[in-house]
């Protein structure tokens, strides 16, 4: 997995002449968008499906503060997943610095309705189930 | 007509300590619904006769700058209306200081395609022709 | 204390033809410094006193979608308050909707160094501290 | 010179399900940090130098609607330089549509006030008319 990069943008700072707290949210998409592309569920393998996956839970502490034209490396893992509910870890660095680690959990929606992952896309489920495993048994050696 | 009213938000600042210039853009369009509402053409009633009407062509010159939680009085007026085009003019003030003229070109569209404006909706097109009409007697005036 | 109210706009509308997750951290910062300027602790007040608030930690749960041109009325309350962090809480609705709720941290800086608040503004630490208790004996009698 | 790309993002998109028509002013500006770091004369060359250049007037005129997950690449050219003034234009493609055409022109401040930029950084404004000459020479042949 490549971790993700996003430069901060000038029009992404504030009158504290740092990145807005709010942008973090928008490069934790950028990098979880990329992440589904990376494992081969791109955003347009999941609208063939006809499937969307709404932000249900975000949550975000920012250590350091990162300004125009820093480069925020972010790392997306696979925190847990359910029959309904896939949540992602994000760690956000610039350089060695880490500034921000957040949270974001996902439910899955077809024609309005929040459906049972581990059924209507089976292969997707497992291969999120063995992404946390991976990501538990290095945790644990660490 | 009311003029509409914006405060500028902290996360529309940017760096350089001012509004963002893309920012008003964003302040056109809250003014631009308000107007179309205020005239009676809101978006719902848009909506229902399933009529969007995208921007074509946008200008902006900015002459003060403005920052939080400074609050922009825009006023919307019609410049030109055609069968197929609507012109509005925006004129930006904080307080007695002109901060920006901006103005937006709209067509409108339904079920993808760009209709005549004055069969399609002529009440509409009857309006939006005498608010421009009698903006050019304000103007002749002054 | 009145709710802030917040008409989502379409420019914070996104693809999924909702607000956009992200923005409910700017509705949380309009939302906040309304909630300052009507205790007395406006923007202008800390500037004068030169301090700032960024912000250190942030939650949110989305219950339900919102979209433009609903109307998000935003109650601020007290969480927490040591001499080091003031945590707030929001509860937005759509009419009788609850769509969301949120909480943010804040420290407090003097010069780019964190304050005691205690110390340093005694004042606005008493005052938020008898918030915080108002909102405890609300929450313990529901 | 390298175009500039950029990936719309997903929070970049509206209701109407294309991108909204106020980041392509972001776009812009992404393209032109780009484009001045290219030549040389990047943020950091500017801020130490302490000049900033505002926008001062913008306009596009939007072709093609874009959406998530388009690259729109973006070819910027100086369009004119006088000593107190530089403007510049953009071309925006999806593959080979043109999307958007635009043009910004800015000015170039230092403490507040504006610089006449032959005298303040003549290096800069003779390689800024070098290239606005080879452009007009472009053009001229097509």
């Amino acid at each position: 997995m490549q971790p993700y990069r996003h430069k901060v943008q000038y029009y992404e700072t504030d009158k504290m002449q740092i990145t807005h707290h709010s942008n973090y949210l928008r490069f934790m998409e950028e990098a979880r968008t990329d992440f589904l592309e990376q494992i081969g569920w791109g955003y347009d393998e999941m609208e063939q499906a006809g499937i969307s996956s709404p932000v249900i839970e975000v949550g975000c502490r920012y250590l350091k503060s990162t300004t125009y034209p820093d480069v925020v490396e972010i790392v997306v893992t696979v925190a847990e997943v359910t029959a309904v509910k896939l949540k992602l870890a994000y760690r956000m660095q610039v350089g060695e610095n880490l500034v921000c680690t957040a949270q974001s959990s996902h439910c899955f929606m077809e024609n309005g309705r929040p459906i049972n992952l581990k059924k209507r896309l089976p292969a997707f489920y497992t291969l999120l189930c063995s992404l946390q495993q991976e990501e538990e048994k290095k945790t644990a050696k660490n």
